[in-house]
């Protein structure tokens, strides 16, 4: 027991990456493997697009130097494509990180730690918050949702924001829609957003926006204490690059990069970010088959007499089952999709299907009949 | 005035990385700048270890999916490095960071915040300890070094240690050898840090191992509370990919593993980092030259009558004006190096000059005689 590590890290698990043993399987044993469990884009970048990044690492990048540090064109970039359904975000709005996951610890970092604040959270949701929050030392505070739509617990939220003194709420965070269960914040969830006094910052994770086209971009700069989290890990198709973004006021972006590492971008990860941006209506394009396959694999899955679906604003679909302790008959689906090849996410005692391929959801679809004989 | 931020952190300043200004600058105006100010390696990649990390991204990665998040081959490949000068360390003695800046904040995080423990440094020294450290309100006690060879000041670091009570100091963060003086822990320092107790928290910074060729890896194993930094962005050429390392006891090896992001690197920078690992004997081949060079340099640098030069055991040099007070000055040489077109380092009132390739080199050496006049 090493006494100058904090009591509280040395009792926490590490957090286990998904399906990365899966894919060494796969590679060993040469079983093609769906991999429908982390609701990564199905499609690599085009061609000529990886094409242009290669010529671009070997032309334009010096391997020795450091990156630049300071992102503006990469800032800027990203400015016009929120602009499209915001108005008047310049760069100073925008802050970069290593995935989302760096933002949301920076963000944690720059109101929470040292005893300053608490998080509130609605189980179930992205799981990071609350890692992150924990390895930070910061308390986690959770709600519950309706069971009917996911809808957060208001009543219970607001009296945990007024009961919880040691430390107080300083940040809630929401994902909108919300992963694993795919609903978009309902109108009384925004409003209730809206009420949040302005020493209680607000993060809204738009990881899935592209598939949801719900974004609250357009009112963000009227709240100061909002920031919106956005990713290039999805729709983008650039999980490998490590890419996420936050857009706020000019102030909270300010602490941001004050809190960030300041080469916390790789030069090809800028350059990789970059052209996504730049050529996003070519990689948005596929979103609409993905949507067309959602409603496709959402009742299929419905045929089911157990499952209950729910309909998903994002790239990948919820269920559980009826009875609702079935947590262990959970479980089973889950490694028998796997052993024909279909990985998915057994989470919030439910599953959590990303929309794949055409094909790779025509396996899940009859892979999951095969299991319906439990 | 957002409420929600840490008031020390409103107060902080943040972070500027170095020559991105100018890089900028010298492409708009076409003049060819010497980068010998931030301590890279003046040498990219060879042609053909290019070719082939371009190839590895256009055949074997994924941009849409996500990375390995375990790093295990890449470790192996680090530990069978490290054990060219120490013995027995496997990946379980390794944990890769987002550089050593990531490294750094993951050890802060797991020994000092919320209040747990003070920093402890001897200045002039790598200023992210004390930075990053500020950023997550940790406190820094800071101690002297001796003039003559900038030995620390062990008189004053044990006190430090015996009256620093809230919080107590937790981590002591030394560079072997250091920046910005170039000075590779004495036989007196080294002595003190092995005589440290266990809750105090060792972390050498071995960034510029590759050009001393002085570690304490072989004692490591020994000492469960040592941590060596080392880093591919100097001796190894991958300052743009972003990859440091930590080389430590497993129990502290897995609290850097639950502290450190999930997919803390990209799939190319993880590919960039084993691909340099992998050619070492041919990427660490230009370090002779590298300390021929630095002799010329020192040498050089040292007939300037107003010059202290210091041997230096890094890839840089370092100097000061005997005029103890003369701040301005050191500016005034720096702004006039600047606009020939060589760039500098002013800090910890004196100047560090990169060692360059031999060009480079020659030209410093010339533009410092023009600046003799003063």
């Amino acid at each position: 027991m090493l006494e100058f590590i904090r009591s509280d890290l040395a009792q926490l698990a590490a957090y286990n990456t998904q399906h990365t043993d899966n894919s060494q399987e796969s590679k060993s044993s040469e079983i093609l493997v769906d991999r429908v469990d982390v609701n990564e884009s199905p499609y690599d970048l085009p061609d000529e697009l990886k094409q242009k990044l290669s010529w671009t690492y070997q032309q334009a990048i010096e391997n020795n130097r450091y990156p630049d540090g300071g992102y503006e064109s990469l800032k800027r970039a990203i400015a016009d494509y929120v602009n499209e359904s915001a108005n008047n975000i310049t760069a100073a709005n925008i802050s970069i990180g290593n995935g989302s996951d760096e933002l949301i610890r920076s963000l944690l970092i720059a109101t929470c730690i040292g005893g300053e604040g608490s998080i509130l959270v609605a189980d179930p949701t992205f799981s990071m918050y609350r890692i992150l929050a924990q390895t930070l030392g910061v308390s986690v505070v959770t709600i519950g949702r309706s069971l009917t739509n996911f809808e957060m617990d208001l009543t219970e939220a607001q009296t945990a924001i007024a009961v919880t003194q040691t430390p107080p709420i300083r940040a809630v965070f929401v994902v909108h829609p919300n992963s694993p269960t795919g609903n978009a914040l309902t109108f009384a969830e925004l409003s209730w957003l809206r009420s949040l006094p302005q020493n209680i910052l607000v993060a809204v994770d738009e990881a899935y926006f592209e598939f949801s086209q719900t974004s609250v971009a357009d009112e963000l700069l009227q709240h100061p204490n909002w920031v919106i989290l956005r990713t290039f890990s999805k729709a983008f198709r650039l999980a490998a690059h490590r890419v996420g973004y936050a857009i706020a006021d000019p102030e909270l972006i300010t602490a941001l990069e004050k809190v960030r590492l300041p080469y916390n971008l790789s030069s090809f990860t800028q350059a990789a970010a970059l052209v996504a941006v730049t050529h996003r209506r070519q990689l948005l394009s596929t979103i609409s088959l993905t949507l067309t396959e959602r409603t496709r694999l959402t009742q299929a899955l419905s045929q089911h007499p157990e499952f209950q679906v729910w309909e998903s604003a994002a790239n990948f679909v919820y269920l559980r089952l009826k009875n609702a302790d079935a947590n262990e008959k959970l479980a089973t689906i889950c490694q028998t999709l796997k052993d024909q090849g279909t990985l998915i996410r057994h989470t919030g005692n439910g599953l959590r299907i990303s929309i794949g391929t055409p094909e790779e959801n025509q396996r899940t679809i009859a892979r999951f009949k095969k299991v319906s004989k439990y």
